[in-house]
């Protein structure tokens, strides 16, 4: 059909500029010097727009919409291809181009304040653009048509299917059955040394590790690399351009380790979409939901299991032998799972980690759906925190102002990284029954296990939504008790024995 | 002037462009991974036809056109900008989109059969493209209506003013008075013992070395940064991000020692340009022998001066220790600078470098206006190679297939290698009248130095004509004397005294 080669055509071009745009990106994000940039944002805001022009022209939504109107037409992954332009197409068709460049330019002044603002421990500071942030993405929501819930607009956004009520009852349960849990495990101090976890570990030593667990992931050199920058991320272009980051705390090993872990299950799903699909908008991971799922899956479920350091412990230690020399298996794996009263989200252990997740949700919440005065939010924020994780914050800089997500503008993200969790418990009760997970780790081959997943899921890239996946992968559609059950058992056993 | 503006809001696009075609470029040279290549050419080559259908598009020949007919309403900067842009719109404008960017997949593809054609050595795999590379060029030079000497063209595009004419006079002068000295220094056998350059010196050392001498050459670090690569280069979008590259050869540490000097000239002279011009077209150094002739300054003039080793060998031996013991700065002197029958040309040491040069360009202008049977090549190249040099390649992997140029269709560049050093000469005994260069070099405040070049040359980015900077620092125009007796005097008092 002549209409989709015209729609397929002006996708290219689309994909070409995000390919640049992309790069550009990667660059910035890991080395590109200190002065560079206000010449450099300058430009790619001209291209940022050149490409906001080709994916809003008439042409491109005559195309998309006639299309629409012959989706019977068209094959079934063609039709997926159609429905998802239309969708990201009603998102921005809208909004007006110098209003788009605008907000680019918002979010990255932003980004920068809100830098200095946690830098000076000054929410006063940052205000002002969180405001309007806010604004102009409550402008954006109702562009769409949809305003009675904007909050639901922008959780469909980052994981289609997704609404408050499902959400609601997610957090419910994680309120329910996990926040007295967590606290019970908070009562049990023990005595344990865990000295060794803030011992200095040598940064080059510590990147010969993570390249070890490169291999034994069988991440593919051949498509992509592994860099250094402040905030590890996987990044990604196709299937065979997937390059991720770590940063290495000469005092903190568990960070390059378990951070390396986590965007090697990024970049492991990335690696493993089927490459047909490199050029189609078909070609990333599900959701960010479905995302998260995968590199929790790798850091937790694998990577801070015990069965995978009865194999790995002993190549760690020929690394550190003197920072690990009296440090067992055992201490070893407890320190890996230790839990504690928990500041800041990004340190957060693997138990606690959903409750700052639930505060974020609860404020969001708030801000789209309530209309909270700003001021008092860091209030709420400390209260929350208090509540939930037996802790107070004594500065914004490690209360409200600690993570980045808002400056960029991007609300309703932060409720995937629970939901991912979640997923991954649940896909995991399903893969148990049908290989042998410990069995295949104790035998270094998680190969075998990335198959199954790639058979699974990763092929897929795109091609079907998050719960599809989930409901074909487990039998049952989201179901968050087998997170809690999963986190429970866990813990239980390490520290209620 | 409204016509003027659009120019310059077209010209800020085409500037964008460049900017994340440069990154990419950037990307592609020092780290992207192997698998990513079909994807990306593919998708660069779409935005190289956007970029290209910006700079030859009709409006934009209507601007500039118009412009040139209103030149005396502009002031004497914006008539620069005029006249490049003039002279570079006319070098495209008259071919056609496709075969431009067919052009372009041609050079890509070309050069990667090179890389496969140098390590088979085979020139038969690599004739055909190089023949239809060769076609292309002539077809482009007579879309420009000048077809009675091609190569003229083609010398011109690498370095305005320079045509064969000038290029013969030059080279006749090496050829009467450097070979026959040339050949007198490869007589003097020496028994010196030179195994400390080739012995082992580790990776990590040779990097910690190259910068500091970052430091010692004042490199601004804000604006760039160091890398690996196969080929040392420069690369710069402005003149707040210049970066350059080298490799760490562990048995051949003068490989990043000078090649990272070398590349330290290019870099600080784009990073002095003024900054004014970042956002005209008239941003980067005044032309390619230019911009050699500061390379090789830093690099000969400077870095394989005894007076430079004299105030940084003590460090180089405090990195190195066990490697240079027995070695005392004489000896590092003379290795430095030792001269012998080389096979490449990127291997050649500074004094038979010129008449590597002067081979190729025999060559180039018998293909351009002899139309020489390329079967013929080898055989030539082999010859000449003995004549000028004493020594003969034994496969055309190490003959005609060493150099990646003519892969990417830059004909008329390798003159202008020679050029700079000869420029660079002429700069240097200006320079040595008008401030004390050893007294400088023994303070270690090459600073000064380099605040010399910047005021008589960097600042003015290409606003000014190479011979123009020439004329007016030197106060003559090119003449190559100065480099013939700089090269004697040099090389008679290491070898012949």
């Amino acid at each position: 059909m002549e209409l989709f080669d015209q729609f397929k055509a002006i996708q290219k071009k689309q994909k070409a500029f995000a390919l640049v745009l992309g790069i550009a990106s990667w660059d910035s994000n890991t080395e590109a010097p200190k002065d560079c940039f206000p010449y450099r944002s300058e430009m790619l805001s001209i291209i940022s727009g050149e490409s906001f022009s080709i994916g809003t022209s008439d042409t491109y939504k005559e195309v998309v919409n006639g299309l629409m109107e012959r989706l019977d037409e068209l094959d079934d992954m063609h039709q997926k291809e159609i429905k998802k332009a239309k969708k990201n197409l009603d998102k921005i068709a809208k909004i007006p181009k110098e209003e788009y460049i605008e907000y680019s330019k918002l979010v990255n002044m932003a980004q920068r304040v809100w830098e200095d603002a946690k830098e000076q421990d000054d929410y006063e500071l940052f205000k002002p653009y969180l405001q309007k942030i806010i604004q102009a993405k409550k402008k954006q929501v109702a562009y769409r048509g949809d305003t009675d819930n904007p909050y639901n607009v922008l959780l469909d956004d980052f994981e289609e299917g997704m609404d408050m009520e499902q959400y609601d009852a997610f957090f419910d349960t994680i309120k329910k059955d996990l926040v007295p849990f967590v606290k019970e495990i908070l009562d049990q101090k023990t005595n344990r040394d865990e000295t060794f976890i803030t011992t200095m570990y040598p940064k080059a030593k510590q990147k010969e590790f993570v390249e070890y667990l490169m291999n034994v992931f069988n991440y593919n050199f051949d498509r992509g690399l592994l860099k250094e920058s402040v905030h590890p991320f996987t990044w990604n272009t196709h299937s065979k351009d997937v390059r991720f980051t770590v940063r290495y705390l000469e005092n903190y090993v568990f960070s390059s380790i378990f951070a390396g872990i986590h965007e090697l299950g990024h970049a492991i799903y990335e690696q493993q979409v089927d490459e047909s699909l490199d050029m189609t908008n078909l070609k990333s991971g599900a959701s960010m939901g479905m995302h998260e799922s995968q590199s929790r899956f790798y850091e937790n479920i694998i990577g801070r299991s015990k069965v995978f350091w009865e194999v790995h412990y002993d190549h760690l230690k020929t690394l550190f032998p003197k920072q690990l020399n009296d440090v067992d298996i055992e201490m070893f794996y407890e320190g890996i799972n230790r839990v504690e009263e928990s500041m800041t989200r990004v340190e957060a252990d693997e138990l606690t980690y959903p409750l700052h997740i639930l505060i974020r949700y609860e404020i969001e919440r708030m801000i789209f759906n309530d209309n909270i005065d700003l001021d008092t939010l860091p209030d709420i924020w400390n209260q929350k925190m208090r509540e939930y994780l037996n802790i107070e914050p004594k500065t914004d800089a490690e209360g409200i102002l600690q993570d980045v997500h808002w400056s960029g503008g991007m609300f309703g993200y932060f409720p995937t990284y629970a939901l991912g969790s979640a997923y991954a418990a649940q896909i995991y009760y399903t893969m148990i029954n049908d290989i042998d997970f410990e069995a295949l780790i104790k035998d270094n081959n998680i190969e075998k296990i990335n198959q199954w997943l790639q058979e699974k899921i990763h092929r897929f890239g795109s091609s079907k939504k998050p719960r599809e996946i989930l409901k074909d992968v487990t039998g049952e559609d989201f179901n968050p008790k087998y997170y809690v059950r999963f986190l429970k058992e866990k813990y239980s056993e390490i520290y209620l024995k």
